[in-house]
């Protein structure tokens, strides 16, 4: 991050960050690939990636089909994988091919939306917030955001393109804020997944390495009114695959990174968050090992939320590893000085005022994160539990008087969740919840306020247990009732968990509030002011951090020097086979074996390009100058993780899977001819 | 640290280091005593306390009768109450009290030694190392040590003293070595330990607080010839306890600080080793609560080394946030830049020596760990296949050859471990063993040489199950039978848990040699000059670091202020009967109960002073000045973890037992007349 900030300050004439970025359809450097590569990026072009590429619920993905065919990763769909099994039928562990249409299963809590149009709000909110103290500012800008959002939607419903999901996205940490308008598929269903075994082949040990051979790939597809959607804008897949050195881009919704934030910010990730998040992980980590070890019948119901779990533990190592790195820190406060010695801020500087209000999140960082961030309460129906108290409360106030994840935009996601039927197993509820009430007891101690409204009397164990066995909200007719109900309904619940959630409310609201007041808004306006400030120096030369929205970059294929060795971007079909165990997370799985010799084990099956991407752009097509995708990104490569903080060119390095090895798969492993044929596969 | 070094630099009039310290008695401050408090200690009173005082296996421990009986914390005797347990009865739960000396049992692996007098063996050392480079010299250094150790060995069994332990002792870092010359009591017996629910009251939530209720006392006995030692050397205890703002004296054996350590080495610390550990101790500390969940009825065999893992984890959990207070990191580099400075040193600057060690140091630290640390390969039945495999391997060699933990003056303890037939459950050796190869292989990776070795064919949890199932190292004889037939046994053994240390012991031991020389033996060199320097500067006005031996410091007691609230010195018995919640661990144990109404509520429990201590100092007596015990260390408050680094006299405050809670349970809970009678309680 320091190097191109840098290089703009001093030679402001060279290409902006070569390789680097998470642009913005809006702000997309198209003369800087003209210029290095030689290839027009089209406003047409632009528009086309956008309409074919697609924000999941926590993924991205595209159409590769006109009539609604969806390309992502496996372990972006695991969860509707979980949700569609059962104890004795794990899809996850199978895998899934519907037989035709009629048999693809309804995700039950995904969506799939498509970027239709932005639109610059910053004035608006500027407006808003203009001459208020902080915390009133911090009040007046969410409402702002509330209204623009509620306005927005209320008109596109009017309008003949038809009802819009629109959402505020605060890019440059409020320097800027835009309306995205999406239209959203809330019926996504699913098609074709892998066996678990070659989808997450290598596990938990090659998450985050390459090379590579996960076969990380399934296949959804949107509706509208029951039948298979129109999706005139969609991807034509190359099965060929790209070769190395090719110019490559990536479309996807980066989750979030952390590029603009101050160093006093990183220093409270590593001093607090991050480590304390990891023991609390690997704890958990561990409990779920051992329940599958005592409960071998029962073990695949940890798989998922075991993945999960080491999927973040990974991520965070390195993310900690890369905030211990002392040079870093010292480029980073280089970085600020730079900027504060060109900005001449009048009043307060606002790294200071940062720095103050992390002060203050490091005094209430505990309480907070057990109480309002659930970290204390970790279950499901708990967090059913309070998502009703709450949301019955907020329904009753106007919508832009309520706290922003209960206005009426959120509704419809809340209820898609709410009600639909997923499995819960009670054992699992008892796990988590009875670990982390121990956790809150042994952080907040046993004579904290709360802990003793929860502990006094019950051991955390026989409080889980109780809970658990006693509350009927894992009956989706339950929670729909007293949702439905309202605060009526709610009130004269005594089901054990919503009354937990009543206990302990108050005290929550109130340290939310107080993060909100003390933390949240000064930092808003600090931000604010840097934001104006490097705008100032650098205009939209700096592209903004993450913010799960669409960005493109680009990029070519090529490896990386590792230790003096140098790492070639392809990996091929045939080294899996010589790198299985026998085992899980290395086992091949025996519908494989069975046609060892029909498969080309010359097929390439993973790459490496230097795209820079972060944690949801797995799904995210990998495009070539024509349009087309050479590939499908599920991974970085270890250092790619550190790409939260800055992007390293030397070593960061995103991984897709192959387009190759997923023809080789369909049509000799699983037989899908349809499928391939839709594909427009030869 | 940097305050007591800056206060002797810039005015070295003052009285040293006021009420800080890990004191030898060769060098403890009486004057400063004498100055501050009017108290003279004289040597006749320090030979006393030296006499009384023990060091047990990992613990500190006091004479209380001339008869051996021993005095010491419950947690001290936690692993041998376990050792003496079996699945189906749990002393650690029930507690013990020999009817009479008959019942007595004795303790498996329990040592006791006591300090009968040191010598300064610094020439020596450096007379051996003079002239040679740094890995020559760490090599020489080593024979020189053993050398030093034998000779006092063998002398002492020629005196008609009889036959001491003779250690040498690291002084500085090396600045000064020692000889330290101990009587050691190798049959120590069990006497009494009450319930685990009274002695461990508060659990882990209340580990290292304060306030606190927690009985941890226990009670031996040193047996010589099969007869209770005769021991004229013992403390007196009063009964009545000290009063708020009594001096106070700690005699024990605090394990080991870093106080001395350069910013460089507490980087990597806080880096690497902190890190790596907390997330490793979390993992398993969850595999074992969820082994007890899920084996209600075998769950007592998790209760020690779950305390035990709990333990480390706190303390791990508050070194790492001492570690990331940057500003203690910078004094910590004012103080060596002002040292430096005060130097002039020739040659390369050791603290930059140190700094490059300790850059090799990461590169090398996760194989060392895993491999040679045996962090990857963690159960108790493949470290006695290393200590066979090696210890024939070593013994086989000339005594100063050796690797230093097989020397003779080593062999007896190895013995005493290696042949007693301690309580081994297979299923948690599995546990251990599965989650250590698993982690292994996450962070080697699974293409690493050693973890193929390993892993090829079978995956973590199938190696471990088949290795513990057939091993026959569980049976103490055929330890024993391989132990003592040497070399040509070892070679013809197909134990597989023989096998596998085999398989790996070459690249063990390959990168304990990288180790030693390209970290040990540059760290070794630079500390001496650092050392040389410092006494140069302060004399031994500055403390040795810890190193588990015997140290004496003085304080008072007293409470501190916690966010401007004070804390009282004193808990008492009533308010832990207030504070039970009937659960685990806040329960109070039946046989309280029954006799509460017998009980004065009033009576003192615990009691906090200002003395400096450590880890290691655990069943350390609390002496007043006329020298007898009026408390029993058994913690610190949660400030004195960071005492590893530096001690805050405002907040760092250590926790003792009252002796009148002691007697108020021997009398009316307990009914242990006899014993309170040989305690001279009236």
């Amino acid at each position: 991050m320091r190097i191109c900030l840098v290089m703009l300050v001093i030679a402001a004439s060279l290409p902006a960050l070569a390789d680097e970025g998470l642009w913005t359809f809006d702000d997309f450097p198209a003369s800087a690939v003209k210029k290095t590569y030689g290839v027009d990026v089209t406003p047409a072009w632009l528009d086309k990636m956008r309409l074919s590429t697609i924000r999941m619920t926590n993924c991205t993905a595209s159409f590769v089909s006109p009539e609604g065919l969806i390309l992502t990763n496996h372990h972006c769909v695991e969860s509707c994988l979980s949700e569609l099994s059962t104890k004795e039928k794990s899809f996850v562990e199978l895998g899934f091919a519907a037989a035709d249409r009629a048999h693809e299963e309804r995700c039950l809590t995904q969506l799939a939306d498509v970027l239709i149009g932005t639109e610059n709000v910053t004035e608006a909110v500027m407006k808003a917030v203009a001459g208020l103290e902080e915390m009133a500012a911090n009040t007046a800008r969410k409402k702002e955001l509330t209204a623009l959002e509620t306005n927005c939607e209320q008109a596109s419903a009017k309008s003949k393109s038809g009802k819009l999901k629109c959402q505020v996205v605060t890019l440059y940490q409020g320097g800027q804020y835009f309306l995205y308008k999406y239209k959203r598929y809330d019926d996504v269903r699913m098609v074709f997944a892998p066996e678990g075994e070659i989808a997450a082949f290598g596990g938990d040990p090659d998450n985050f390495q390459f090379p590579r051979w996960s076969l990380d790939f399934a296949i959804l597809r949107a509706y509208e009114k029951g039948i298979p959607a129109k999706t005139p804008h969609y991807l034509q897949i190359n099965f060929a695959g790209p070769t190395a050195g090719e110019l490559v881009f990536v479309a996807g919704n980066p989750g979030s990174t952390s590029r603009l934030r101050t160093k006093a910010q990183l220093e409270f990730d590593r001093d607090l968050p991050l480590p304390t998040l990891l023991l609390r992980a690997s704890e958990l980590r561990g409990r779920y090992i051992q329940f599958g070890e005592t409960n071998p019948v029962d073990a695949q119901i940890i798989v998922t939320p075991l993945n999960s779990i080491e999927n973040g533990i990974k991520v965070r190592r390195k993310l900690l590893d890369a905030l211990h790195d002392d040079a870093f820190m010292t480029r980073k406060l280089d970085e600020e000085n730079q900027l504060r010695a060109s900005a001449h801020l009048s009043g307060v500087d606002p790294w200071h005022e940062i720095e103050a209000a992390t002060a203050r999140e490091r005094e209430i960082y505990l309480p907070y994160t057990f109480l309002e961030n659930g970290a204390g309460i970790n279950s499901a129906l708990f967090r059913d539990a309070r998502v009703i108290l709450r949301g019955t409360e907020e329904r009753a106030k106007p919508n832009s008087e309520r706290l922003r994840e209960y206005t009426d935009a959120a509704i419809p996601r809340i209820e898609q969740q709410l009600f639909a039927q997923v499995p819960v197993y009670p054992e699992l509820e008892v796990l988590t919840l009875s670990l982390s009430l121990e956790r809150m007891r042994e952080w907040l101690g046993p004579d904290d306020p709360v802990v003793r409204k929860l502990l006094a009397k019950e051991s955390p164990d026989a409080l889980a247990t109780r809970l658990v066995a006693e509350t009927k909200l894992d009956d989706a007719a339950v929670r729909k009732r007293l949702w439905q109900g309202g605060k009526a309904a709610v009130a004269e619940s005594h089901d054990p968990m919503m009354e937990i959630a009543r206990t302990i409310d108050g005290d929550s609201r109130a340290i939310r509030k107080k993060y909100e007041d003390e933390v949240e808004a000064p930092i808003a306006s600090a931000s604010a002011r840097i934001a104006t400030a490097r705008f100032k120096a650098y205009g939209t030369n700096v592209y903004p951090d993450a913010t799960f929205t669409l960005r493109l970059n680009y990029g070519t294929v090529q490896g990386w020097v590792e230790n003096g060795v140098p790492i070639d971007p392809f990996t091929h079909l045939g080294r899996a086979f010589e790198r299985a165990t026998g085992s899980v997370p290395f086992k091949i799985p025996d519908r494989w074996l069975k046609v060892k010799e029909q498969l080309d084990m010359s097929t390439p099956f993973c790459l490496s390009t230097n795209n820079d991407i972060i944690g949801g752009n797995s799904g995210s097509p990998l495009i070539d100058a024509e349009g087309k995708i050479v590939g499908l990104m599920f991974d970085g490569n270890i250092h790619s993780i550190a790409g939260d903080y800055w992007f390293d060119k030397t070593k960061n390095r995103a991984i897709a899977l192959d387009p190759a090895v997923i023809r080789e798969a369909l049509k000799k492993v699983y037989g899908a001819d349809s499928l391939l044929a839709e594909l427009g596969a030869t």
